[in-house]
């Protein structure tokens, strides 16, 4: 991984902010820059250097892990061990400023570093200075990428054949994990969504011990953690005979879906692919079904910039990776939603694990 | 679940600490009060009455979930929802003093907060206001805790049985985890750790591709959510046949453990629970490498106070629940960790699932 061109990247952004230091507390952030995997850890980007603090839980992972950073392994309250090393390496600090993170900073914790601060350094509010260089997936996160939506891909086999076999919501979960797990997965990247009957009308419904019936939707909304990088995607199913009327729904969301893919390419705005699918879904009267935004950035983070939502002006580059999401939920009876994964190339698009997205019906 | 009632502590609390409102973010506190289970929401809690805030992915699960408090859904941002609020519920502003969770609100969300409050109503850092009462568990809840423990203790046989059949450590914990899912668990409590051969030392390496070794411990940490509560628990069993060093080395950890779950009754300071564990280890010249703290709180969230720890002077209560998990760590070499959860009682504690803890050897 590209850590030290990423470093040199902050560190332009630096200059341009006027700012002396950053320290990186988002764990994501810390990931990106430095290679570390773990729960606890603060990095502090500087003109010059980059140096990484954890607690004793991690000093032989650190050791492992982190690329290009000095490691400071030592006291348990990483911010105090920030000031700290502040201290003892910042010689002429008047006009000093350190940035922090205040999208992710506590105010607790602002405190406490501003109380263990020496004297001349200033703190300053920044925002998103790592997101917006995550924004942009280099060569070896696509490829990363891929990898994780290929496994995460697999994954609808398994749920399948739960699903035929009769297996509740919480046991098709069961079985997608367990081959995400033996395909080398770090983890699922969010809770795995199994929604059958009634509950396919919830967007937002967690895999439960809830029974699935017969004549109804399945939506399976589910991604993998592979080498930290996240996958994201829906196929919503059918068991039993689907009746023209769920032919009809599905047909209209898969077609809303196309029509959000096909609008993705460089220079185009993330709200005019929301727009592009509700469109469709509003040609067949089922705009007022669909309630949620149509899709988000994804990587180290299951939900990152940008957001295709409505009305949204970010312009779309080559190098991003966006869901298009779009789904209708008619409460009390059933819900679909379809969902891929989409990289914006320099000309145009390009699906990771495209597959069919025709129903299925079990 | 005692929902009046923890409204009603809390409403003492604000009322002893000259506090008018509290804005409840941390989503175990909006739980522990609320009974909420999603992963987007604010609670207003004032003198007189509740309220609780989320977006429109949550308004059916906000219907079925919500006890207590009157349910706005609106607003994507809940911030400015609860600013909103106030603006049109509040009439005499004048030195209204309106609680945070310093601990959790970060530094951007106070600044959004302060800057579309009503003038008048004036924002006040709070710390554990709600954690406070969450560390004594009510019988409601030291009921669904014995239940999470119980389901997390049955996933050692499948632990064991995957072991014995050569899997690797992933492999080993998605057999865990797909026990756990067809029992009922919402998901682990935490990332389940199996780490076999050299790996063992590593406090806290989470399950990996590596195949496990023979002639070497397998330390098992793992734990459930049940019903929003969780399981914490770790065993250490050895794959081949033991020599009298690694027993030695089992046997001392084990009364250590012992010795710190003996330790256990009201009165007694977190720091004596530890002091306890670390006493057997140095009569066994093993505290060197004893080099995490003894145990904590656990609940709604893995971790939680109190934290046993060196010097650590919270008393302990009954009602608390603690996890005990001295570990010996010999670096390139093996580790063996041995953790339970366990009640205080009135008159002095209670292991929950208890269970053997003898060395296994498969």
């Amino acid at each position: 991984m590209r850590y030290k061109l990423r470093l040199r990247h902050l560190q332009h952004a630096l200059a341009e902010n006027q700012i002396h230091a950053l320290l990186v507390i988002a764990l994501p952030n810390v990931r990106y820059l430095s290679g570390f995997s773990g729960s606890s850890a603060v990095l502090l980007v500087t003109e010059e250097d980059t140096v990484f603090f954890s607690d004793g839980r991690y000093s032989q992972q650190a050791r492992d892990e982190v690329k290009g950073a000095h490691i400071v392994i030592g006291q348990s309250n990483l911010f105090d061990a920030a000031a700290t090393y502040l201290k003892e390496h910042i010689r002429s600090r008047r006009g000093w400023r350190l940035g922090f993170e205040a999208d992710y900073l506590t105010v607790s914790s602002r405190k406490r570093l501003a109380g263990r601060l020496p004297s001349g350094i200033r703190l300053t509010e920044t925002h998103a200075l790592v997101e917006n260089a995550r924004i942009i997936k280099d060569t070896d996160e696509i490829d990363l990428m891929q990898k994780a939506a290929k496994v995460g891909a697999g994954l609808l086999s398994d749920a399948t054949k739960a699903i035929k076999n009769g297996k509740n919501e919480a046991e098709v979960a069961a079985e997608m994990e367990y081959s995400a797990r033996a395909a080398g997965a770090d983890a699922m990247s969010f809770s795995t969504i199994i929604a059958g009957g009634a509950r396919s009308a919830l967007p937002h419904a967690r895999a439960s011990m809830t029974a699935i019936p017969s004549g109804s939707f399945v939506v399976c909304d589910f991604g993998v953690i592979l080498a930290g990088y996240c996958s994201d995607r829906t196929r919503t199913v059918f068991k039993g005979r689907p009746n023209a009327d769920a032919r009809n729904v599905y047909q209209a969301v898969l077609e809303a879906q196309r029509a959000g893919v096909e609008a993705i390419k460089p220079g185009v705005t993330a709200g005019e692919v929301d727009a592009a699918c509700r469109k469709v879904l509003k040609s067949n009267n089922l705009d007022k079904y669909f309630t949620h935004s149509t899709g988000h950035g994804v990587g180290l983070e299951i939900h990152e910039s940008p957001r295709l939502a409505a009305g949204q002006t970010q312009v779309l580059q080559p190098g991003m990776v966006v869901t298009v999401e779009p789904g209708v939920y008619i409460p009390g009876k059933w819900g679909v939603r379809i969902e891929d994964m989409v990289l914006v190339t320099a000309h145009g698009h390009e699906v990771l694990a495209p597959g069919s997205k025709e129903l299925i019906a079990l």
